[in-house]
């Protein structure tokens, strides 16, 4: 049987979808490709073309149209072989790890040697001596053993105390033994584990000197070099099918009394003496803080990205997608013989939409210049840290928690809104946001449970907030006991301004100040919960939450605003649009949160009223800004894979050849017919229709 | 190379699950029987577990184990054979529609044939004529031939006036001629179209007589009876791989000028004249509008079992899973030898987990007992009409509208939420929630795009709010236009109570009154902005929504409260449970909108407070009662097939036992080790490492 072809006579309705985006980038107020390179710089744009324009010829990594047709198996294969691909170009070009970086972002695939590189070679590089790397990283280095982190277990997620496995120290065989004692101390999703590593930086727990010190690092070779069989006493393999990154194989392991040299356990903080077993205790190091914060300004960064991702696809659609009328501004076209003709409207033009969209695009914004703002904290707390001075760090910590749940929440929920705001075609795999949103999902539990991390946030703000209230003062002032402190200097303070204006409603510090209030408010009454009340910390687990959440979004208002209205550039038409952006996030993220600022007395009914009221007159400003907005995250339609999102409209033409690929169009269907449909449609042989249409 | 199996011996580490689910059950302040007895009756429960037994032992049906690990094309032929099994069960026990539902439900996976029993055969039902039953609806029941029901267009979605097929009557041939004039024009989304249908309904508009009647249906022919090859003139084929609902061949069409007889428009409604062409006009019917009141009880029934299927799932692992500990409430089991020993906390003794649970369990409910509300309401209606009386018809439409937008969305966000509070284990798909949130997300956008419906709802409140604003009064009252009228003769009532007490919160009639004032002041506000301020309708989208949304968070409410707080029951432990959930509910929507509350000026910021702070000593007092309420909801597991949600708690045996049935266990890991790992590992000849480990 042939395979389905759409017959190519047959266009789009008019206007086309290149034309509708062609006029949406006229209409601009700003050069898209200025904010382009204000966000990136121009050398990190050289090299991402560089190593875009590799991936895009190369013969293996050019090609992603398998992706939304193939089961996990089928995908898992092809996977592996692009991992090997990349293994050898990285060679190839010499690719530093940012590089390398780069190729993964734009290859959009998560594979199963990437917690090798991402974990297994970290954790030797940071907590292992000079011999170990000697023995562990030089290999690794060249994928002559390749790794995985096993630390989480069917049974123990985030609380690391609650792991069971064991690493009992034998000092008469100078090894350790590792053991799973139950099967709840399976290693459980672990990445790169399932079929590719050899290796394993394994978490268990160190016994030694007939003493349980809780868990440390112990590199484990757990499968033959020779012939990848595991080695004895190891059950190992993948743990199944998830909701995404089926592309990762994420693996199981247990051990049976398995035993490691001395050298396995990772040493450069804490050890064990060979002879005796005696537990060296780590000299206490507040360094590994820092690294954390690094981490997490790159995540706050890749939210960015996963935001302006969702939200291209969605905003270039919605500049295409015909449908329905605005009956008060009916559109029309000129048709063939000169007649204007009516049309439906794009969808972007109903406010509902631009209320769906444009925070996502404001919210982008706010996590760009919040991770740039984190990653310059971030040198200027090093550099602080080098001499000494560790002021910085507990702020700078506690806040890097909240950002990076607040930031991740905000981009899971984006991509699926942004989904769900293509209408119909957001269920299609050929969106580009379906297996994308399966992919990220994970990012909110891992690396910190976005729940569980907001509780070292609001740890801290208490702890500063008590300090600042019980006149210890704080040895250093910085942003949070700023606030903090006025608050407290005037903790019924409302919002003067009886009636907010337009003008007010657009002014930051108008704005900074009623979100520091706000922050500062929700702290004090859970303060006053936990210290007079006598209220748990279960009790309040759910203000907790919130008063991380409230934190997190005053610095990334304070950032954004910070950025936004520098004096330096403002009289660029693209100043004014990202000014707008910036009162938009700010307004949005107010809007969501309206009764935090009147319970504490800050806006009055009136006030909170208004403020809601100012928001979509504020869309409609940006309006016509929105396709240029998202073209200056500068996504190559490489990396989005989108038929809707692509970048010169072709939504219609994409979709259908997309269709075209699908395997059941090319006689798989015929097959499937003869085994399941005729016997039905023929169970009466007495069938007396013929295929006579008349 | 052997499959990999789990080591028989190691046991999860203690208390297992099964003796932590067993204690939630002692500990229960009610019987969940007498509450499943009392949401489903006797009857439903005697039919629903005679066709489980059935199913349970078909060879075909019983087994769903494929379903976590297969790709779409062995998913879709194995559910084929499922789809040809149920037609032949279906008929060996003579099941009625409503047996065919429940199999289908417990079956939980779309088919094939799923629009030809839902659509297909509905359509030529209700708009066919006596002759047109005869010869479609016949061989349809036989399975002779296999419909689908061709609506949508690849350029065109909810606004059917869109659409761009062409049916053009030709009286000299007593033809239509049926067209796609352009690519966007192609029929795409339709259930069954890819493989298995042989005819379609397909929407078209009708041009007779020079004119444009505008989209009608079209019974016609499109793939051979003989061969299934497409009919001459046909473009057919599926549209490529889905999020989700890749079970089902959702397709696509093209007609390229394709002629089909007279008797092929479905003619009950409006004909065209055989000889003359000439149009005749539908009589105007409101039936219809009842048929959609009661489609629509359905999907807010429907709603109830989605949301209780995500609950039971999240409940019941989260009374398993042990993690971290509560630092106040440290948590010891007995030990070997009588010695106790610390052990982790449940995660449902957090209060985070149960504010993140019991509202979904309360929503469950209130969809339940408004869904069984819409039932009973449209059963009065239908007398009532069949008396001529339409005076109830208007206010059921509107509200059946927005409650279908409210509670598809509620139950969409719930399996989400319930996904992510089974933590990192929620992304495994044997959690039973990945492919059943990826399935039931269209819900959300077909039956009435959940944005779009609202402003059905919110134009019929702001009708009636005119109407009794102007003093026209309305011809009946209902509970609307008492609630409005109410409001308008006090617009600025005020809570009278100043300082709430747990009393009052629990206080049903003064719950309501807060749900009605404010309910009736948005919709207030929105007549100021469109009547006095001069907003256009497209301006005031965002409200229109939220409009509706409040009218039908108030029904909902009324609904619980009234099956809730009923007199008659009052007494026993179960009723009191309900009751709490009732409050739970109310508290819980109001407080996620306390805002509106607060502008309108009904509550003050110590009332809206006061009502925050109410929740989590609600959650205390149902936790003991948490897993009874879902065990209520008698989900089988057959339904569930979730590892996390399993009735007898065995969560981490069935988590392993599916992870053996994954193929990569089962030596495929050893041919992509081969094929890809090994000439990475071994590139360098020269490695020195062996394998022995010491």
């Amino acid at each position: 049987m042939k395979a389905v072809r759409f017959p190519t006579h047959l266009k789009p309705l008019e206007p086309h979808g290149s034309t509708l985006l062609a006029l949406e980038r006229e209409k601009t107020s700003f050069d898209s490709n200025e904010l382009m390179l204000h966000l990136y710089g121009k050398d990190y744009l050289a090299k991402r073309d560089r190593i875009l324009a590799i991936m895009q010829n190369d013969p293996i990594l050019s090609n992603k149209s398998h992706r939304y047709y193939q089961g996990r198996h089928a995908r898992f294969k092809q996977s592996l072989a692009a991992a090997q691909r990349m293994v050898i170009l990285s060679k190839k070009h010499g690719w530093t790890d940012e590089e390398f970086g780069m190729a993964e972002y734009l290859f959009d695939e998560p594979s199963a040697f990437r917690l090798h590189r991402s974990m297994f070679m970290p954790t030797i590089l940071n907590q292992g001596t000079e011999e170990q790397k000697r023995i562990f990283l030089e290999p690794a280095k060249r994928y002559e053993i390749i790794g995985c982190y096993a630390q989480t277990e069917l049974g123990h997620g985030s609380n690391v105390r609650g792991l069971e496995t064991t690493a009992t120290y034998h000092p008469e065989t100078e090894t350790f033994e590792i053991n799973s004692p139950t099967l709840t101390s399976s290693k459980w999703w672990i990445g790169g584990l399932g079929v590719a590593a050899n290796h394993a930086v394994v978490m268990a727990r160190l016994i030694s000197d007939g003493k349980d010190h809780g868990p440390h690092p112990f590199v484990v070779q757990i499968r033959s070099l020779e012939n990848h069989a595991p080695l004895k006493g190891i059950t190992v393999g993948d743990i199944g099918p998830k909701f995404g990154f089926n592309t990762v194989d994420n693996g199981f392991i247990l051990f049976d009394h398995v035993h490691v040299p001395h050298h396995a356990m990772l040493a450069r903080y804490s050890s064990v003496d060979k002879k005796t077993g005696r537990y060296i205790t780590p000299p206490n190091s507040k360094l590994a803080y820092g690294t954390m914060v690094y981490v997490r300004a790159n995540i706050v960064l890749e939210s960015c990205q996963v935001l302006a991702r969702a939200a291209t696809v969605a905003t270039r659609y919605s500049a295409v997608r015909m449908q329905g009328s605005d009956t008060d501004q009916p559109k029309t076209w000129p048709g063939a013989d000169n007649a204007t003709k009516a049309i439906e409207t794009p969808v972007l033009d109903y406010t509902m939409q631009q209320y769906r969209l444009l925070p996502i695009i404001a919210q982008a914004y706010a996590c760009h210049f919040t991770g740039q703002e984190m990653h310059r904290m971030y040198h200027e707390n090093q550099a602080k840290m080098a001499a000494g001075d560790f002021s910085y760090l507990a702020d700078l910590h506690a806040s890097s928690s909240g950002l990076k749940s607040l930031t991740t929440t905000m981009a899971v929920a984006a991509i699926e809104d942004c989904r769900r705001a293509c209408g119909g075609h957001g269920y299609s795999l050929f969106s580009g946001l379906g297996q994308f949103y399966q992919d990220y999902l994970p990012k909110a539990t891992w690396e910190g449970d976005n729940y569980l991390l907001t509780q070292q946030t609001t740890r801290y703000l208490l702890k500063t907030f008590r300090s600042i209230r019980s006149n210890k003062g704080t040895k250093s002032s910085n942003f949070t006991s700023d606030y903090l402190a006025d608050y407290l200097a005037a903790p019924h303070a409302r919002c003067t301004d009886i009636q907010v204006d337009s003008g007010l409603t657009q002014n930051p510090d108008w704005i900074l100040a009623a979100f520091r209030h706000r922050a500062a408010f929700l702290v004090d009454k859970l303060a006053h919960a936990i210290d007079q009340d006598g209220h748990t910390w279960n009790d309040c687990l759910v203000e907790i939450y919130r008063v991380s959440r409230s934190h997190c979004q005053l610095m990334m208002v304070y950032h954004f605003f910070k950025t936004a209205f520098q004096p330096s550039s403002a009289s660029s038409p693209m100043q004014v649009t990202l000014k707008r952006m910036a009162i938009l996030f700010s307004l949005f993220t107010m809007e969501q949160d309206i009764s935090d600022f009147m319970i504490s007395g800050y806006f009055s009914s009136d006030q909170a009223w208004l403020i809601k009221q100012s928001i979509v007159p504020l869309l409609k400003l940006l309006r016509p800004d929105a396709v240029a907005l998202v073209d200056a995250f500068g996504l190559p339609d490489y990396l989005l894979f989108s038929a809707l999102g692509e970048s010169q409209g072709q939504v219609y033409e994409k979709m259908t050849e997309m269709a075209e690929k699908e395997p059941l169009n090319s006689g798989q269907a015929m097959e499937l017919y003869q085994q399941f449909i005729r016997p039905l449609t023929h169970q009466n042989q007495s069938l007396s229709r013929g295929d006579a249409r008349l």
